[in-house]
């Protein structure tokens, strides 16, 4: 079973060979001590890293090699559409166990590659080893036209909070998959957005082309956890509303667990949604949807630093971050 | 024990903590989505990643806190010194179990810091998360001019073979560090070579400045893999005079420890020395010596794809590949 390096890292090469087309500036790629990369003329580059760990980001009996191999880029591609750029190549990292440089590596590649064909993002170099349990880290360029990357720290008091898409999908996905027996069916679309979240590029292009936001993130660990962080950076705090936080509508697998959609919807991990602040001057400037994703207004920027919740009575109660932290919760 | 994520990245970003002069590019760091960065105009960007893992890179009761933190950004800084480039900045990836967040850590980033510090690369972001056993990622972007960039692809036959350094030092080190109780005394040579690894950036910047090399990498899993590496990059052989390979002049400790200070500067990993090759009429313009450290000529690049060790007595033998390979032996 034991392979060597070299040969593993012509595999990855092949598998994830790419029209060169897609990033030209990649002008030296896996294999030398480092990658060449030429920037284009005048814009900014935005690098991101993202660690994907067996055991606290996926589990190695419920995730199939190519959902670990998609998302592992997936979640860096979404810190890219965060700032509002266009992914440009990638460096992957991989450790992985003599049993999995197989069969399992093979799957793992071709989730990698459909991700770097969908997103256009090459892979230009890595860092492979060995190690008993698997552990996978993809470091992100991309680039956006200079002073229009949208950071955290914008957001103004009396300012709207938009979300895109519906959130807590994700997280009941996952619930759906550890109650399954062995691997989860791909079909099911609360599975799907589990183990193939799609970054959302162009919606955070758009906005920020369009400078509509003053702020934005993506919601990686639930929007309670990730809205104090997008209100900690801008020194401001947030008033949302339940009733227009986008839930699951369906909630019938939900009850099913004792889930609460709100709860899965405020607290659940793994969105990859966008969540941006718009001024109410450009409000009306925002559709009802972009490209069949949902925009939804969910409340307002205030000036005190803390998150309160209005139920649909106006009864207002302090949220508290419980959205995913690695050094808080065990497992996936 | 147990620390919020958030608390980490500010003890992470206060540690690290830099003049921004020596990397002004870095537009935006730890603490947003992503990195942005401002290449500088007309230079292309050098991109690396290195894993530093406890059990396969280092181990946990040998190696202090402050080397594991050297190492990891030193390690990825010798990937830019063999293309000739500058270090800009860096991302870090941490996963750390929940007991090595205090005091662990702060030997770590201490390490980190000077690292930072000295070779002048700046924290720009990363990742953190908690797992069991110690894993470490460094992404580094570095910076060259166009078209000055040093690959392992360009050696031709009859060029000269040179070496930065003495080889070895570091894998003994390891081996006096592995036999001692407890951690290694940081001021034994061997083991301080081993520990805190100097990355030849000056020497691959004048190198890559001079256009003195047709092809440059560094050693970091012993002289015979990486030379294959380099041959087969270039498409070609080489033959190495054993007598000329600057090994370990006082091989007592070899010795004692039943160690050939050859096979040790053949096989040897760890060294972050450079490998260059260049063509015959440059050669009157090496120096013996580049700021102090010997720069030695130990062979010729042949056509024959083998790699040829032939001894004093002009007994010519084939040498394999026998240095470190993550995918063959085990152990740090």
């Amino acid at each position: 079973m034991t392979v060597r390096e070299s040969e593993l890292i012509d595999r990855i090469a092949r598998a994830l060979k790419l029209r060169r087309a897609s990033s030209p500036e990649v002008r030296l790629g896996v294999g030398d001590d480092a990658a060449l990369f030429r920037p284009r003329a005048g814009r900014e580059l935005i690098l991101t890293c993202d660690w994907f760990l067996e055991g606290t980001h996926f589990l190695r009996e419920k995730h199939p090699p190519d959902s670990v191999g998609w998302k592992c880029l997936a979640r860096a591609l979404s810190d890219i559409a965060a700032m509002g750029g266009v992914p440009r190549c990638f460096l992957l990292s991989l450790a992985l166990p003599d049993t999995h440089t197989g069969r399992w590596l093979n799957g793992f590649l071709a989730g990698l590659g459909r991700a770097s064909r969908k997103f256009r993002c090459v892979l230009a170099g890595g860092d492979t080893t060995r190690r008993r349990e698997i552990s996978v880290n993809a470091t992100v360029v991309g680039d956006v036209a200079p002073r229009r990357a949208v950071t955290r720290s914008g957001a103004g008091p009396g300012e709207l909070i938009y979300v895109s898409g519906r959130l807590g999908e994700s997280e009941l996905g996952l619930e759906v998959l550890r109650r399954s027996r062995g691997p989860g069916h791909r079909k099911d679309s609360l599975i799907k957005k589990h183990l193939y979240p799609e970054p959302r590029l162009a919606l955070g292009r758009w906005v920020a082309e369009k400078r509509l936001a003053s702020s934005m993130m993506d919601l990686s660990d639930g929007l309670s956890s990730d809205l104090l962080r997008l209100c900690a950076a801008s020194r401001v705090g947030a008033c949302l509303e339940s009733a227009r936080i986008p839930c699951l509508r369906t909630s019938d697998i939900a009850r099913k667990y004792g889930l609460d959609p709100l709860k899965l919807a405020l607290h659940g991990g793994d969105d990859y949604e966008l969540l941006f602040t718009v001024p109410l001057g450009k409000a009306r400037l925002v559709p009802r949807a972009f490209q069949g994703i949902p925009l939804t207004p969910i409340g307002k920027i205030t000036k005190q630093s803390e998150l309160v919740l209005r139920d649909e009575c106006g009864r207002e109660r302090l949220l508290a971050a419980c959205g995913w932290d690695p050094f808080r919760k065990t497992g996936a």
